[in-house]
């Protein structure tokens, strides 16, 4: 087989770089060791910057997202049980997030790749890149116990944290930097009604809890817990309690209980590999980054990455230039930096670290004191968390 | 003797109280433990807040502040020899700070100060507080080996960090929060025009650096040093080598070298105890916290302090409600922690700290890369910088 670009992954990064291509005619193939149903059925990300609808509007990806999506114009913060609002579409100038879990997107992406012609190779095992630094990158794999073989001008990796793409970079080319937080998210997912239309992200004395939600009739609930913590420590009446105790009386009074249908910890990292490109291979997404939850930036940043390649792609394509390309790097991480620093950020003012002594709980409080009393504060919070400007570096 | 206020310390906090009060027609008597030239000779802070200008012009000390102060309308900052520029006084509707030195603030503090009326015993040894937590405070002290005694219904504690004032609080009353950071600065004075006619602070891999001025022929020079490093160790030729190299080339052609006249290490900390006020006793300045240099709001701050202060007081001996003095602590504290925040932030993005990993590193980079972009986050910057609004708490 042949393709212009090999995409490695089917999960957001993949799929949105692999609609863009199609939406100019570029050849591509997709390569994912798992099959369709696993890759929908993660449960990830849930909130859209601005950035990424107009993304899905542009693509014509937009209709169900228009209809289930829920527009947020604002966010709730809670400091010891007093809240205040950001006003994020004021703030911004009519900026908004839409919730809509990545499951939703990413069965529009599916859904509408067939009509498009768009090539996905399902549960290739054993994928490996080849000549990455040479003028004919090589894919291959291995389904159903045959060898399968890609040759292409480009290699997308897009296959996520635990990838081959990033591991086939020689690690003399790679810097990473790595902050891995003393602490883990508890989620749940439960067919109650949220307790607010708007998400309200809180800071506790006993810890950091986000109340939050898919749907009118699904709530997403959040809280900080233990790295030695496990969900069977968790029942799902402590973990009401304790949700309600966090996120004070005002907001625990509107927060409908139920069953959990979903419960799992995720630990919280920053990760960053440099540089996103390594000869003819060019790493988007989780691939290259990886953000805490907090003001949930992971998908977003996949999408401006792919947004950033697809454009290096077709001009390269069009008219030959490689500036794009050889740009492409330097420009990605200039805005995955800043989205780096927002979510450590969001992540410090909001969690409870275990080092953490009187001196650092008192500017925590006085940060979110100055934000509730500040427009321009607000304006920065609100500017980050509905997605900074996609820029040039 | 007796009076309405004794106020311990004649440093700013203790001198803008007693005009504060003087103005009011309130009876108050200064209590100093040294004599007026060591007192105005301590080279100490020289970036004025707004709300400081504004209070020296509101006690008729502003004729040379207005002559000889250096009004600046914005700062700029460096990041690896690359510089950008706030513009404070757009970005806050016209606020700017004021390049003033403390001593010549205090000189105009003691010049005015026998026509009005100001009374301020020098050289008060072995100065003691009793009956704080009755009606009828006394202060005690020795002056050539005589003691005097002075009975009063208030004391204001503005006798620095190791002053008596903090220290006659019981331990059990007091909470103190306090962050030691692992560098100094090294700082010099030099008869030399400075290299800008704006502050530049220098975020530099090697260290932290900033050029200041106290006027257009003399120039106040500073760069981070060790803790384990002396002014034995940073003959003049070696500190203007450094400084160069960390403020990048563009300022540093802008540099005149010439002889230090001062030289000297300071220890950066932060530091806030709480409440500040015990009884009759009500602490402010430095007696109550300590900011690092970094932004210079530690005189601005003592300033506020006694502004509150002094609103409360008058309150009191016009009408005779507590409310003021009791809401003291807490309305002071509010601003006092949103100004230890900003110390303590603008510290961290311009430092370099030794447990610093690359993560870290490109934090700080990531954060001033998007001050640099965001006129919001300019806000911010700008807004702390000119000072908070006084507020209400």
């Amino acid at each position: 087989m042949r393709t212009s670009v090999a995409i490695i992954g089917a999960g957001p990064a993949g799929m949105f770089l692999a609609h863009l291509l199609a939406a100019e005619g570029i050849d591509a193939i997709v390569i994912e060791r798992r099959d369709r149903a696993y890759v929908e059925g993660r449960v990830r990300a849930g909130v859209l910057e601005q950035v990424t609808t107009d993304l899905m509007h542009r693509l014509g990806l937009g209709e169900r997202l228009d209809r289930e999506g829920l527009v947020h114009g604002g966010t709730q913060i809670s400091l010891d049980g007093s809240l205040f609002r950001i006003d994020m579409a004021e703030l911004t100038g009519g900026s908004a997030v839409t919730v809509y879990g990545q499951q939703e997107v990413m069965h529009d992406l599916f859904e509408a790749a067939p009509a498009r012609g768009l090539r996905i190779e399902w549960n290739a095992e054993d994928v490996t890149l080849e000549g990455l630094d040479t003028d004919a990158p090589v894919v291959r794999w291995h389904k159903d116990g045959e060898a399968h073989e890609l040759r292409c001008d480009f290699v997308a990796g897009c296959d996520g944290y635990h990838g081959v793409s990033r591991a086939s970079i020689p690690a003399d080319v790679l810097r990473t930097f790595e902050r891995v937080y003393p602490f883990g998210w508890l989620g749940i997912l439960a067919d109650v009604p949220p307790a607010d239309h708007e998400l309200i992200y809180a800071n506790h004395e006993r810890g950091f809890a986000l109340a939050s939600m898919r749907s009118a009739t699904r709530s997403r609930y959040y809280i900080q817990c233990g790295l030695d913590e496990s969900i069977e420590d968790w029942p799902d009446e402590r973990f009401w309690d304790e949700l309600c105790l966090r996120i004070g009386p005002e907001a625990a009074s509107r927060v409908t209980r139920g069953a959990s249908f979903e419960k799992s910890i995720a630990p919280l990292r920053s990760f960053v590999s440099e540089p996103m490109r390594w000869g003819r291979l060019f790493l988007a997404g989780d691939a290259a980054h990886i953000v805490p939850p907090t003001g949930a930036k992971g998908m977003n940043l996949a999408v401006s990455d792919v947004m950033f390649l697809g454009e290096a792609l077709v001009e390269h394509y069009r008219g030959g230039s490689q500036a794009g390309l050889d740009g492409y790097s330097t420009r990605a991480l200039a805005r995955v930096w800043k989205a780096e620093r927002f979510s450590w950020w969001f992540t410090s003012i909001t969690h409870r670290f275990p080092e953490m002594d009187g001196f650092a709980r008192r500017i925590q409080a006085a940060e979110l004191d100055y934000i509730r009393g500040s427009r321009a504060a607000q304006r920065t919070l609100a500017e980050n968390y509905v997605g900074l400007p996609m820029g040039t570096a």
